[in-house]
């Protein structure tokens, strides 16, 4: 059986013989006895197993590495010993596959650093247990939400010919021989290419998301992303994931109900399926984790307009780094003031059109956009969203003022002509989520395996 | 409110004022009244809104063209007319967004050649209603099947060094500008690149996926993969979607019953959320499309070797246009016979070792591997899994027999010393099960927007 199910209900097991399959996390060895810390990675608690020397294969027993995978038959006991409840009496032990004595990953204190370098191992230490089993919790939260309240899942297309984003951001993606690309007249010639074309990877569906939620009213995307940023910082990799609902018929009020909504579930999903990563997260990686996480499914979500927000950075008895600016975006340190100026997330709405995309919707005002971005304590910047401009005309003169190239993206201009309405989306990066639910600093410990500059090994 | 709702309980709202947003999927036009086919996109029903010149906006409404986005508010009465036991009477309509009359979806028969040329449009048709709502429901069941059952949903990479699938079936990723690459000794200088390596997208997640299983115990991956066969066939895409499991302590037969176990599980669950879809589709794609799904899931699959499967193709009265060969791959003419003669989904196992890859694990006969795909009426092989070679000398032999370069997957093989034990995985390509779900027959009609070759537009 799986540690996943005994725990579920370890009780009605006691003085029962059972089976389980996994592997030595540590070994210690007395005399005529052993004691095996022994997980099967189906949950985050191991059990302690003990045996004797009246088995008949004592000594190969004391012989198993740490690593190795056994398979464990024995008697579930009250434990004698502290640290621990329960344990396996074993009666008998054996080897299912044997790890090398030059196994990488010893019984000791390993730097995140050197974890990184054995990506492929580092899965089994209790920090990876706990961190990557949040991912997949959060991930299926994530659809859960969304799915309960009828959304589409769309799955978005990664390779596309379109470079509105600045093809700068884009990964290139082709066929050819990189040491013999055909050209004509000196130039690539793409014509020669798979897809006839000059390709990128992408590094968001929000344009076909989109021309989904004109057919299916509210949609969401949940898919790997891709950005060439040669950035070497603790919140940067070249492949992450990223959530993007778009939700027709609805406003920017409208949006942030859902974000305020959709981040309290996540939260509270994982408080309820992960107590063990996260006591140990928080016992190990961010102290008070719990508490934070329990106090934002419970907290009111402030609503207020940049401009408001720079009012109050303005009046604050702070000597800034940036001066906070009607005009300009806000700094990390503005960010912080903030949602501990209002003790909880807050949503920050109306930002200055020169500093928002091209689709966001003009306000009245003619001077800023319906854009929102959700900020969190101990977060920064969780999500960004804004109703989108459905007037074709505006839209149009957006693009023009902007210099953005509208050929590429006709049909996603032309949705404005064809039954477009009010509709709002956001996007949330999914890694950012989790450093936010883990405690985990680096984006490079809550990726599987990461990708960033001048680091694509495994 | 919305129709899925409005459907769910349609007779507590009878007599009831409701108002909705949506778009007009048709309208016809009488003197004195209107009739508009309505429909919001959370739910195959449409619903018919019945307007009369009581109406002051009357001409305004008649004026609405087929396309537009609109509200409606009105009573829910029993409809007179026929094709339908409800409508709205009208007591308002509004519009929210105009649409051309130059719309290229006009309310008539379309080809599906034509539909996928504007692919930001078709999702509003009936058809791709039906198969992208499929689409989205059958991704969640994947994702409950697993989640259910605590298998860990690992993110594996997509950008790779590693070219163990062999680089010309992968597309190579950069961020060079490509009509400037920079170069020493006249080859590719990729230390200036990103990665500071070549690197490629990756076609198969489970080499990383392994990894994991020999930490989680059971893991599966569910994401994009890429292919850059330039083929033009109903089957191919150069972009769809892979699930793969792996699960530690898992041989062949345990492999097959979480197979045979999933498929079940995951068309039942789109038999019971998709019944106004599958009826479309069974109704005008594949005649006996749902008597085919309700089969499946009350069959019993059939499991046996390739040896078998020769001998049984070899005693057909049947002239081949291949002949079977106990040293080859079974052709599609093959498969169709086997999963007639066994009157359902058959698990085909132990194939010959040279027609297999290089980490299946290599029988007792020295000549077979221990793989097996499934063979399923009406969709040929949906899925292809092994027991893995989990002997670390044996892998090695298999890769110079082979010519299996170890170096960039050493890692992977390491494995084998590190604890590894027997485990097994498959994987499923989820536009194949999508075919057979919705009886489209082309994968270009299942993705919502398909890259083949030469295509790569929106």
């Amino acid at each position: 059986m799986k540690l996943v199910d005994l725990y579920k209900d370890i009780n009605s097991y006691l003085d029962k013989e059972i089976e389980l399959k996994g592997w030595i996390r540590n070994h210690r060895k007395q005399a005529n006895f052993g004691f095996i810390d022994f997980s099967d990675g189906t949950c985050f608690k191991h059990l302690q197993i003990v045996y004797t020397n009246d088995l008949a294969d004592f000594n190969n027993i004391q012989s198993l590495n740490y690593g190795s995978a056994i398979k464990v038959r024995g008697n579930l006991v009250k434990s004698e010993g502290s640290g621990q409840d329960y344990e396996i009496k074993a009666l008998e032990i054996t080897l299912e596959g044997d790890c090398s004595p030059e196994y990488p990953l010893q019984p000791k204190r390993h730097t995140r650093e050197y974890l990184r370098e054995i990506a492929y191992l580092r899965p089994r230490t209790n920090l990876f247990q706990a961190v990557f089993r949040v991912r997949s919790v959060a991930a299926h939260a994530i659809h859960t939400y969304f799915q309960d309240r009828n959304y589409l899942y769309v799955h978005t297309p990664l390779i596309t010919t379109t470079d509105c984003e600045g093809s700068d951001q884009m990964f290139k993606i082709t066929t050819f021989d990189m040491n013999n690309i055909p050209k004509v007249d000196g130039e690539v010639d793409y014509k020669k290419d798979l897809f006839g074309k000059k390709a990128y990877v992408t590094g968001t569906g929000q344009l076909h998301g989109e021309a989904f939620a004109m057919a299916f009213n509210n949609i969401y995307t949940f898919g790997p992303t891709f950005r060439t940023e040669n950035s070497n910082t603790k919140t940067h990799a070249n492949e992450f994931w990223m959530i993007e609902p778009e939700i027709a018929f609805c406003d920017l009020e409208g949006l942030m109900d859902i974000e305020e909504e959709m981040l309290k579930f996540v939260v509270q999903y994982v408080l309820d399926r992960c107590n063990d990563e996260l006591e140990f997260l928080d016992q190990f990686v961010e102290k008070g984790l719990l508490e934070k996480l329990n106090k934002l499914v419970n907290s009111k979500f402030t609503r207020i307009t940049h401009h408001e927000v720079i009012d109050i950075l303005k009046k604050a008895d702070i000597k800034w780094e940036f001066i906070p600016d009607y005009d300009s975006d806000i700094a990390k340190e503005h960010e912080k003031y903030i949602t501990e100026y209002f003790n909880g997330p807050v949503f920050i709405t109306d930002w200055p059109k020169d500093i928002k995309a091209w689709y966001m919707k003009l306000n009245s005002d003619n001077k800023t956009v319906a854009a929102v971005d959700l900020e969190v304590p101990g977060a920064g910047e969780l999500m960004g969203g804004s109703q989108r401009e459905e007037d074709y005309d505006k839209l149009i003169n957006r693009c023009k003022e902007l210099n953005v190239d509208t050929e590429p993206v006709d049909w996603f201009i032309n949705l404005r002509k064809y039954g477009g309405c009010v509709h709002s989306g956001f996007g949330m990066g999914f890694e950012r989520l989790l450093i936010y639910l883990t405690g985990v600093e680096n984006i490079r410990d809550v990726i599987p395996f990461p990708r960033t500059p001048k680091s694509c090994d495994y």
